[in-house]
């Protein structure tokens, strides 16, 4: 999971792509690293497919192959998923504070789900790795962001599937997990991800609201790295 | 994950249920424990649909809720989801042997994603346990029937869920996984499991074909238990 580690070249990965620009770098990176990337995309019942367009969009910038699974989650409970439930707006005075509680933006085991998938896709087409854009910024708020849960999912990978069994062991990767949205953006603006085509605003409007915490991170990241978002 | 701990009693539980004895044995466990248990099926693609029907004739028997969740595997590569790839019988002079390698039934991480939607579901309505039916015949030749993997995803249960971090663990439940199928229909019989009602044969015929592996382990488990199917 440490950024250094050197990669094998030329081998499949599978990236988790969700329209945002954390898991855009992330497929930019596993790229810069010699990987052919398949990416997925999972229509899982989002409040609106802004995402999935901007999903779409990345990947084929990139001219990777990308599959888009759509998947019903067993029970709703997250603010993202149920439009009766409110998207948590930044109060003022909270900037920059990190999360003390898990979000109500929360989806119950969706990282958990869309593993399980990237390594069913991974044994299928013999890749050798995951890339997931998760983050040291969502990590206090969401626990299947937290390196904890990479390093047992890994577990996982090892002990339930074939390649495991075999030590051909397909690795998850989340190569941004210590860094803040800021060093993400610049690690970004290096590789040229076309950071116009990502997606971070919670709410599906015509233009992003500005107000959720995904809008107050972006717009604070890009501040913070000195780069024009436009 | 022995058989012997202590469950919470009155609590609610996911049961996942495939149409074959072994779940049904499982659920009937579950329920002996006290868990008010919530049956999950999947539509994964299956080459025939009678296994569903058998599901939920078991789930039926017994009034517990159910939910069918289809899904679509990102790729096949394995003789249950694809009818190109022939279903293997046993050849004369194997019986009783174990599959000494991981068979072409095998579907790339299937029960990880079972398991990752049934944890998203107990999330969701606050269960406490998820309940499997795979067990040791199994685990000679998959993967994720070994008691190995169901560790790991304990762990990735406890690091990657806000019921794991707030520690309301979801306890991942293999009641069967030390147990010969002989030894799981007498426990099954001793709780009236509907064994009528189960499907065991890989191949979706009017009746079973008697031929493959699991039809095999199936009578073989019937004649060492002493038990008459019908």
């Amino acid at each position: 999971m440490r950024n250094e580690r050197v990669l094998p070249a030329g081998k499949r990965a599978i990236v988790l792509l969700s329209g945002g620009l954390d898991s855009a770098v992330t497929l930019y990176i596993a790229k810069s690293k010699g990987f052919e990337c398949f990416c997925l995309i999972f229509d899982y019942g989002q409040r609106h497919k802004r995402e999935i367009r901007a999903a779409k969009k990345v990947a084929g910038a990139t001219g990777c192959k990308y599959e888009v699974i759509k998947i019903t989650l067993p029970c709703k409970g997250s603010s993202l998923l149920d439009k009766k439930i409110n998207i948590p707006e930044r109060a003022n005075g909270q900037t920059g504070k990190r999360a003390t509680k898990i979000p109500s933006t929360y989806v119950p085991g969706r990282n958990i789900i869309f593993l399980s998938f990237a390594l069913s896709y991974a044994e299928a087409i013999n890749a050798r790795a995951i890339f997931i854009g998760a983050h040291a910024q969502d990590y206090s708020g969401y626990p299947d962001c937290r390196p904890e849960f990479y390093r047992a999912f890994n577990e996982v990978a090892a002990e339930g599937t074939k390649s495991g069994v075999e030590n051909r062991d397909i690795k998850i990767e989340a190569p941004l997990i210590n860094d803040t949205k800021a060093r993400i953006i610049l690690k970004g603006a290096k590789l040229n991800v076309p950071f116009r085509f990502t997606w971070s605003c919670y709410r599906g409007g015509r233009v992003p609201c500005g107000k959720c915490d995904s809008c107050y991170y972006r717009a604070k990241g890009f501040k913070e790295a000195g780069i024009d978002e436009r």
